[in-house]
């Protein structure tokens, strides 16, 4: 698999590898750390299940009544009606919350709250409406019949005590952290996250923090030193790394020259779980990132056919993935999505390795497909169409080109993927649409 | 707009307010906080920005080569060809990252790399592939002409100097992240985080922190007392409220006892922006919340024409929205999404006050609508379409009733609003599902 990089560097990139195959290949390696912490509830959200959880309190955990009524036993209602009512005895009353060691008899009635505790020896709550009290006697005119199990919640009827919530590999959201109190968890085991150091590589490139500026807020192109680029990437990729369920345990900025690469590339491998980098991955001569990878790691692979993004760089080293992203900011942003996200997913044993979710919509212009075998990303906008409620959202494609331009980054909602082998694509067209991360 | 509490009090609620209508009253009262603070840019991710940010640097913030070539006067080549090659005069040479004070005279060339610095004097770059140097003549072959412009990034292409990034009120994105360190911002203007207290309200509730388990993590029924509930509410509504962009400043849980919540209530009023209780709202005996609000606040609206959350009670007090919810977890997070979420945003000054994405899908069962002018809430579960890659995707109703059921939420990926005035809906109807926050 290692490539021949003294050979790519003449004339570019011989051979693209096919994006998807590339894809599988990376993700395929990318083995689950498979160490996990246990974290309370509320810090859990987003975090990855280390274990199945099964209800170890069933939900309800006690049969209740499900409206203000009485508590019966059915059989004593039957054949009730407004001309013949039956008589049963008001013998107690439940409230929420109260507990009540009895047994309901035959011919008996107990007075009970929405959600209090349904007592023993009853079957059914009959609403208050279709009764009449005569308080002095404490007898109870029932009007309507009830069947057995009416207007009661039975204990386990939502999760029996043992039965499955969720697998193991799923990313908790909030919705399921009510229901995990409710079944009997203070704090749930939880993959740890992955730790991740990321660089960028670059003799033109610059930290924004040693960057005076005005009022250390802002900083004014006079403040910058001529010819040099903020390291823009790492305010980029530093939140998606986050988001995505990682640490980023050191971020760096290093010179295009060989030592130093391979020296901070080793320290990054034994510190950290996975190493991504923007910049110098490409072919030319201050390009070294494939140069060291080859010589001391191993390049899964390097040239991929996809735009942007083409000269990303995958590859392992200490059996952790490192991630070469372009330095050109879309092109960096699309790998972190294809590649980075999905790897730190797989990292830490997530079911789901493409978090993005997908919404259909039609595309708003016509879009022409050069470079046939490319997976091409194209950034659109969505936009409501409101000449019919049932139609599809149009995506407007953002026309900027150069995968430098930061500005279809910004004004995009998510990409459409333009697969390899269509020749283009027509106003209308039904496409899928990932929603970028926020 | 104050209802007369007592007067509900005996039949349940006599009329419910328009679900839209209550809303839309709700989120007009919010009144921005309108207060500000500095964060860093990584923190800065989902902050809601409290000031319209321009471009401070151009991006990109000088002219640069768009490939390694040489910067030539494109005059200089004009009529090149093969047979009759231009002769330059190579001069000097341009790195990534460094900068010459030169220019370029008529009749020279500069060798220049991708993204280097563009010289003054020069106005195109001329591909190496298109020339041939003769090394030891310092001499230059062009043998293809180039236009004025040709591969060079102007400065500011992308963004220029004073250009409009983003409106005050955008939520803050990791792509943003990126485009902002490059034009110039090391800290930005973010709205502060409303603060909000929330409370449960029930004698049947005990705290999970007050109960003893197992391990300390998991607990078993045993350990419950009898008649008692979890108090769940907490565990799916602080990491909604927190997701929306807010702090939980108190979590409390208080007897049903009409002194208890007014006193809880004036003091949550005073240290918080907002108040979010859940339980005690419906128009029992002991549903205190409205009486206490009615006396000393202001309700708004108590009953809502929906289903499920009717009981939700929306008012104010000391100018401060207040959000009483349901006590049942599946109103509370209905509640929660479609009243605590927005008005969140909106105190955050946030221009998006829905965050939830929306997509269209094709409902997978018949949906009877019992209950005619009433917004219901169908959960639903998303499943791919394999029949026709451009087919919606299934919205599986979860059908399970009841608004106690939490299996719902688990189970369910987004929300179906089956609007008031629609009898039922056919299977395969297009449908909007908003899907639920992660």
């Amino acid at each position: 698999m290692i490539m021949d990089i003294k050979s790519l560097r003449k004339t570019g990139f011989k051979e693209l590898i096919d994006f998807t195959k590339a894809r599988d290949d990376y993700l395929f390696n990318c083995k689950p750390l498979d160490d996990n912490e246990l974290v309370s509830l509320l810090q859990a959200r987003n975090r990855v299940l280390s274990e199945t959880l099964t209800a170890r309190i069933p939900i309800p955990n006690f049969s209740k009544s499900a409206m203000d009524g009485y508590a019966v036993k059915a059989a004593d209602t039957f054949r009730a009606s407004v001309e013949n009512p039956r008589e049963l005895s008001l013998v107690d009353s439940i409230s929420i919350g109260e507990y009540k060691e009895l047994s309901l008899e035959k011919g008996q009635a107990i007075k009970i709250a929405t959600g209090a505790f349904f007592p023993d020896g009853a079957d059914a709550v009959i609403k208050i409406e279709d009764t009449e009290l005569d308080e002095s006697k404490r007898v109870l005119n029932v009007y309507v019949p009830v069947v057995p199990g009416k207007n009661v919640i039975k204990k386990g009827e939502d999760y029996k005590l043992g039965q499955e919530v969720l697998k193991k590999g799923h990313a908790v959201t909030a919705q399921d952290l009510g229901a995990l109190a409710n079944l009997g968890y203070k704090r749930i085991k939880v993959m740890k996250k992955p730790r991740v150091t990321i660089f960028a590589t670059g003799n033109e490139l610059v930290d924004l923090n040693d960057i005076a500026g005005e009022t250390g807020d802002k900083i004014k192109i006079e403040h910058l030193p001529p010819a040099k680029v903020i390291n823009s990437n790492r305010y980029l990729i530093q939140p998606l790394i986050e988001q995505a369920g990682a640490t980023v345990v050191h971020a760096g900025l290093l010179r295009d020259d060989e030592t130093t690469i391979k020296d901070a590339l080793e320290t990054a491998l034994d510190q950290s779980d996975m190493v991504i980098t923007t910049g110098g991955t490409s072919v030319g001569e201050k390009d070294m990132l494939p140069v060291v990878i080859g010589k001391y790691h191993e390049v899964l692979h390097h040239g991929i056919a996809m735009k942007p993004g083409s000269a990303t760089l995958i590859g392992f080293g200490k059996g952790k993935p490192i991630l070469c992203l372009s330095g050109f900011p879309v092109a960096a942003q699309v790998g972190m999505l294809y590649f980075g996200i999905p790897a730190i997913k797989a990292l830490s044993s997530a079911t789901i390795l493409e978090p993005r979710p997908e919404i259909k919509a039609k595309l708003h212009d016509a879009v022409p497909v050069k470079g046939f075998g490319l997976m091409r990303f194209l950034r659109v906008k969505l936009e409501k169409d409101t000449s019919d409620a049932n139609a599809l959202p149009w995506a407007i494609p953002v026309k900027l080109s150069g995968s430098s331009v930061q500005r279809t980054m910004i004004e995009s909602d998510g990409i459409v993927e333009l697969t390899e082998n269509i020749e283009g694509y027509e106003r209308g067209t039904i496409v899928n649409v990932r929603l970028h991360p926020n």
